[in-house]
This record gives C-alpha cells, sequence and structure tokens, in this order.
C-alpha cells in the first residue's frame, strides 16, 4: 500500500516538479517575472501589449503599421512606402517614381527599430496636465541638460553660458529669432536676407507673417553694394547663415558685417552625419532640430542656443504667444530620444550609424553620377572633424545636382522626363540649371532614385552602358 | 523504508505543489502572464517597469513624480501641489497663499489616475517619423475622427460637413484664423474687437504678431455706433465672440453684423462641464482645446471646425508656416486621450465626473459668497441643457468676482490683503473692480481658496463668524 502510494506521490511529485521549472522559466527568464529579469506589470500591461501587437504586424520591410493608423477587422493596416502596396507592402510598382524631393529624414528609421527597447516609452494619462512645469517655465531642465550633453558628445556647438529654448521644429524658431531681432518702433522694418541658394522658407515665412517690424529682402550680396556705414547707421539687417546650406551642404560664414547686423544660424545640419565638424559653432543665435538629428520630422521639435538674455526672453514671448511652449508630450519623447543618443554606445552610435548610411548613399550616387557628362555634382573639399578625429569627406543631407548640357536648362524637368522628383533650383532662388536630390528619405526611395538615375545616365552619349 | 521515502515525498509533494499554485496565480493573475490575463512582453517591458516605478512613488495625494522629472539617488522626486512641500509632499505650509489666477485645469487629474490602465500610452521609438502621415497632409484623420464623435456625445458642435485642423492649442490657432480672416492686399487693416470684458490674449497675441493686414480694436460695442453701411463697405472687422465667456461664463452672441464682420467662437469652454449646452454650436469658424475637455493643458492641443474650405486652407498654410502642423507625438496622445472619453460610461464618463467637480465647487463657493455683503458673483440663469437632458445651473470655469463697497476700487488688493491671489479686471479690460477666481485648479488650491476667503468674509463687519 506505502509503496504504491509512493509511486503515485513519485508520479504526481515528477509531473509537480517540471511544472515548477516551467513556471520558473516563464516567470524569470521569458519577461515577464516577479521580481526576476521582468517585474509583473498592472497598469501599462495593456497598453504594452497594444504597442507589441501593432508593432509585429509584417510589412515585408517596406513599410509600418502605427498605433494610431486604422485597421481592418481589428488589425492595424501597413503604411506601405513610396513605390510598394498590397496588404502587407509587399507589391512592387516598377513603374514608379523615384522621389528625392523632401527632406524627410526616414535613414533613421531603422536605428530605433534596432532599438525598440531602450527607445520606448510609456506616457500616463496624467503625464504634465498643467500649462507650466514646476519652476513656472515651459522648458523641462532634465530635457535641456540633455540637447547641453548631446552638443558635447558631438563637440558641434558651444552651449556653456547660453539659453536653450524649444520650438515646433527649427521652423518655429526661425519664426521666433526673426521676430525677437526686429526692433519694434524702428524708422524702417529690418530687412531679412539670405545668400542664394537659400533655404524657401525664409521667405515664404517672413512674407507670410507680413509683420510691420521686418520684411524679406532676398540676396544677402546685393547688400554688399551698400556701403558699411549705411548698413550701420540707418537699417536693421537680419541674415540667415544656413551651416551647412540646404540645398548645397557648403559650410558658410555671414555675407555682411556690421553693428546693426544680426545673424539667425541654422544649424539643422551641423551634425557629424552630414559634415565633419571643424570646430564647435559658437555663433549668437543658433537653431537646432531633433529632425536632422534622430530623424523625428513628426516630432516636431527644435532648440535655439541663444548668448543674449534679451533675444532669449524675446523669443520666449514668441513661444508663449504662439502656444504656450512646445507640447510636454512633444518634450516627454524628446527626452526619452536623446536619452538613448546619450547612452548607446557612448554617445556615438547614432553618429556612426548615420555617418556610414549618407556615405555609402553618397558612393553610390558619386559612383552613377562619374559616369556621367550631362550631371554634375557640387563636390565640397574634406576637413579635419573635432568629433570622429579625422580627415572626413561631407556627407551632405542633398545633392546639388547640376545639368551640364547647354540645353538642359531645366534641369529638374529633365529629371522628371526620367521618373526622378527633385526640388527645382529657382526654389532656392539659384537658377533651374541646379536641382535638388534628397539623400535623406528611406532605403526604399534612394534605391530607387539610385536605379531611375542609373538608367538614364546609361542612355547618355558616349556613357558605358554597363552600369 | 518506503514508509519514510512516502513522507519525504509528501512532503517535497505539498511543497511543490504550493509552489504551483504560486506559480500559476502569477502567471495567470497578477498581470504578466503567459497567454492568460496578460500576455508576455518583450521590448515594451523596460519602459512599462519605469512607468510604474515612477507612478508608485507616494507623494501623499498633494502632488506626483513625473517620468520626465528629476531624481535624488536613482528615486524620481515628488513635485508638490501648491502649499505643500517636503520630500513626499506631506507638509502644509499654513502661511501658504491660495493661488486662484490661473487657468490650469488640474481638476481632472484624479479622473485620468483613475483610468491609468486605459488611458496608458505606448509610444514606439519609430512612431511617425515623416514629416507627413501617409495621405501627405499634418492631421491624424483617425483622431479628426474621435474629435467628431466626442463633439456629438457632448452635443456641443455640428461638425458634419465641416473641415477640421489642429493647432498647439487654442492658443494657435486663435492667431491662424485672425491671419486665415485678414486679407492681404486691403486698402486698410482689418479690425479685430471682443466684447469687454474679454480674454487678454487676443489683444497681446494680435499686438505682438503686429501684421500689415490687421490691428487690434478694443470693445467690439464701440464699434456699434459706425454705421452698419460703414462697416459693410471701407473697413473689415473679426469678432472674437468667446462663449461662455472667459472670464465671466456668460454664453455670449455676435455683437457686430455686416458683410465685412467674420466671427472667431472661442468654445474652450463650451462643455457640460462649464455650461448647460442649450443647442450645438454651429459658428463658420469654432475653436476648442483639450486643455478644457479632458485638462491636458500642457499637451498643447486644440482644433478648429470650419465651414468654408478657403478659410480652412489659409489656417492650414499658417500651421504649415509655423510649425509644419502639430506633433505626431502630441496627436498620438489626444488620440489616446480621447479614445478615454469615448469609451468610458459611453462617452459621458468625463463629462459627469468634470461637471460634478465643478457642481461642487460652485455649492462651496456659493455658500460662502452668500455670507458676505463685501463680494458678489455674477448669476448665470439656469438653462436647458440638451446634454444631460434636464434644466441646468451653469459651473463656469472662473467666479468674475465683485466688490461691493464703494472703497474697494481694486478688488485684487483687496483679495491679495486676504492671501487670495486672483486676475485682475482691467486684464480683462473691465475695470479693476473685478476679479477672475479660477476654479479649474487641483483640489488642494480649491479648498485653500476656500479656506482663505471664508476666513475674510468671516471678518467682515455684520457677518457671522461661524462659518
Amino acid at each position: 500500500m506505502a509503496k504504491i502510494q509512493s509511486s503515485i506521490y513519485g508520479v504526481f511529485f515528477v509531473f509537480s516538479v517540471s511544472l515548477n521549472l516551467y513556471c520558473f522559466i516563464n516567470l524569470y527568464y521569458v519577461g515577464g517575472g516577479v521580481g526576476g529579469k521582468g517585474k509583473q506589470l498592472s497598469w501599462t500591461q495593456k497598453a504594452a501589449e497594444e504597442a507589441e501587437a501593432v508593432a509585429a504586424v509584417s510589412c515585408s520591410g517596406h513599410g509600418r503599421a502605427y498605433l494610431d493608423g486604422f485597421s481592418v477587422d481589428g488589425k492595424p493596416i501597413c503604411e506601405c512606402n513610396t513605390c510598394f502596396g498590397g496588404p502587407d507592402c509587399s507589391e512592387f510598382s516598377p513603374a514608379c517614381v523615384a522621389d528625392a524631393d523632401s527632406g524627410d529624414p526616414l535613414l533613421l528609421e531603422p536605428f530605433w527599430m534596432e532599438h525598440a527597447a531602450s527607445s520606448a516609452l510609456v506616457v500616463v494619462g496624467w503625464h504634465r496636465m498643467s500649462y507650466t512645469f514646476n519652476d513656472h517655465s515651459f522648458i523641462s531642465r532634465n530635457l535641456e541638460n540633455h540637447i547641453r550633453k548631446v552638443h558635447s558628445i558631438a563637440k558641434n556647438a558651444i552651449t556653456d553660458g547660453r539659453y536653450i529654448l524649444f520650438g515646433g521644429g527649427s521652423t518655429q524658431l526661425l519664426s521666433a529669432a526673426v521676430y525677437a531681432l526686429s526692433p519694434e518702433n524702428s524708422s524702417s522694418p529690418t530687412r531679412v536676407v539670405a545668400s542664394i541658394p537659400y533655404y524657401p522658407l525664409y521667405e515664404t515665412q517672413t512674407d507670410y507673417f507680413n509683420s510691420v517690424n521686418f520684411e524679406f529682402e532676398g540676396d544677402a550680396s546685393s547688400w554688399m553694394n551698400t556701403t558699411s556705414s549705411d548698413i550701420d547707421s540707418s537699417v536693421n539687417v537680419i541674415e540667415f547663415v544656413t551651416s551647412p546650406n540646404n540645398p548645397d551642404g557648403l559650410l558658410k560664414k555671414p555675407t555682411l558685417q556690421g553693428s546693426t547686423v544680426k545673424a539667425i544660424y541654422d544649424h539643422a545640419y551641423y551634425w557629424p552625419h552630414f559634415t565633419p565638424i571643424p570646430a564647435p559653432a559658437d555663433g549668437d543665435l543658433m537653431i537646432f532640430t531633433i529632425s536632422k538629428l534622430t530623424g523625428h520630422a513628426g516630432s516636431r521639435f527644435g532648440w535655439a542656443v541663444v548668448k543674449d538674455e534679451g533675444v532669449y526672453q524675446r523669443m520666449m514671448m514668441y513661444m508663449s504667444l504662439s502656444e504656450m511652449g512646445v507640447s510636454r508630450d512633444t518634450q516627454l519623447r524628446a527626452l526619452k530620444l536623446l536619452k538613448v543618443v546619450v547612452q548607446e554606445g557612448n554617445g556615438k552610435e547614432i553618429f556612426n550609424f548615420a555617418y556610414k548610411t549618407m556615405r555609402n548613399r553618397w558612393e553610390k550616387l558619386r559612383q552613377v553620377i562619374s559616369m556621367s557628362k550631362r550631371f554634375s555634382i557640387e563636390e565640397i573639399p574634406p576637413q579635419f572633424c573635432i568629433f570622429s578625429q579625422k580627415v572626413r569627406g561631407p556627407t551632405p543631407a542633398y545633392a546639388w545636382v547640376k545639368c551640364e548640357r547647354k540645353e538642359d536648362k531645366d534641369c529638374t524637368a529633365v529629371l522628371r522626363a526620367a521618373n526622378i522628383i527633385g526640388r527645382e533650383g529657382s526654389r532656392f532662388a539659384a537658377g533651374d540649371r541646379h536641382v535638388r536630390l534628397s539623400l535623406l528619405k528611406s532605403q526604399d526611395d534612394f534605391d530607387q532614385l539610385i536605379h531611375r538615375l542609373s538608367n538614364l545616365i546609361s542612355k547618355e552619349d558616349g556613357t558605358s552602358k554597363t552600369m
């Protein structure tokens, strides 16, 4: 009897121990453990499951599903990259055009997919409901500190002793800066200028706001003819200095000098991704954006680094009257992203990733263009980069392409006929012999650009057909 | 021997079964189970744990810790409500002033704490990196749909056949609307007016942007003297119609009529929390904000409901040139919050919660003021509310308090001497005999207001001291 009992115990015991082992593995190693690798979750569980389910939707590497996208039969739908379609984005459209128009920085998307765990963010329902932070400001000090850290890692700007404020992308800060630097009640409006070729928003924005205090005057160099004493005495001037420049990638200095001339340094592209960093930038008013640093154009987050307290206060006034500061949700997201930037690979990983991607794209583009006599690209000499501690060639965000044939007066149209969409030189106040091609978009977009460009160039007279 | 073996087996068996039971409960009921109540999580686990840890920090019910706040020794610090301090916000400062100045809508914070699970949001690192949504717009269609649903539940606005666009709070949309409604190249600037008392931002914002196309002209009723033919023929006028009005809570109609008069309806407070809804609003251009609906002032999210396509397009142009649309992070958060609004209690829970809170505060305030001969409150008659299907008294966001004594010319100073901070009537272009007291803030702030006010009123001559 005892023997039978012992045997029965034995069987159950083995079963029970096995079950314990299964439980133990599940609890402590698979993820949702109790004090092991992952703690038990309560109220965040549902949201976390939902996010993982959306991320798990397969879009064949040519699209992705989003939490705020639409669903069909409860399943989030794929939003496909250009040239791809079908429910899982697996269908390629061979007739599709290569769209190299916008500066959409999707080249960095794979970086964030590789860092899913460290970049995931949980926002609680009651996060920062107030108009202000605890110090009565619109600015997260923690985020401000992280911005200073990122600049010190990238060695691209001096922030010690400077004020930092936030805006809705660099877009909003450009406008805030123009307002802050234009004196009120001046006898004549402040003239806003930039050197050609320049980013079109400077003009459209300044014209749109149509303030009594300023007006856009176009080319900075046309003001060089004015004697310096004229500039000094009678007219206030603001010069946009875009460095590296959009569209041509050149590192720029101000064209104008004088006591009534102020510069707004647009440093959106002044990161090791796009240019060697010869020295940390040290302008009086410098504008940066997360869009070209981490690739989050959709987050609409930028910041200004400002020397003068009065200018900083006036820019803060703009932000306050425009929208009472940048959304706390956006600030929280930016903080999470910059935490990843600072932490991964001692802060170097994202810069190395982005630089390698850009270098790779430029190598491919140069190889294709080198086969052509019809098209040329602005060449920029290498420089010593204090971030990478070596001499580096630039890898700009855009290729500033020139049509060399006499008859190709409209370079954009030449490319358009070959199913390539670029941005017209005239948009940058340059001639239409130039066209800007974006190298920032998704790998699919870039591959299609190279494909279309190779095709076009292979048809040139006297060009090898073997490309 | 077999008996001893059997006994040992028995002890281990009981232990093993107990362990199984513990495991089972943990896996299937506590939360992070394998196919039970909660699924195993992978890359979201860390972020979810972090959010729960921050939320678990105890701040004695008089403060809270935030994910983007600072930490001491790795522990997130409490940010305390006004009048509370110490590491866990448990120390009350009896000398503390009652701050009823700002419209910070923290009265809704407890609602979101009660709905922690449904309102939690996980944002992935690669969420919406592009400048645009898949339809090339800056607007989440899913969010737009939810906004239409919320209006249809609250019965406070007609949205069928109307355009909806987003802005950085109502703040940004007010400015966008003024730009959109002011013709360019007009012989004289558009005159912007509002009826007294009015929200000061209309004036400061219009003055600040200082456009050639418009200027602030103050009181709407001063334009009533102009014959209607004058208004029609020579001058474009924009009237801000704030309904319910800030500061006095009255439902307002436009003061001016005429073919060159356009109204901007600021309906920030047109929710069942604050007023009976006599009919759905049907203005040509109506502005709403999440701040006064869900209490998320810090999210800087608002929307406009627009009849005319041309006006809508011009407002979109403003949003595009200001900051290329509202941050996708903010839109995602707003979507999550509105999903909760729509789902909980068939969409009625948040309105009932907010109304009850406001009603309760008004009862307490009226009780205190009723003891006073020195102070009075603007009384607004009850109306039939189509949301609650009954006659209701209004429960405005602010009390518009008047000092009745001849010598109390500066009502704000009278309250300030009793350690109560209100907003001066002069800020609203009204006399300083009026002061605005906010009823929207945290319960701690409200309790302190009632305490200070009771004290002050109990000292009035001829007033009962027993309050």
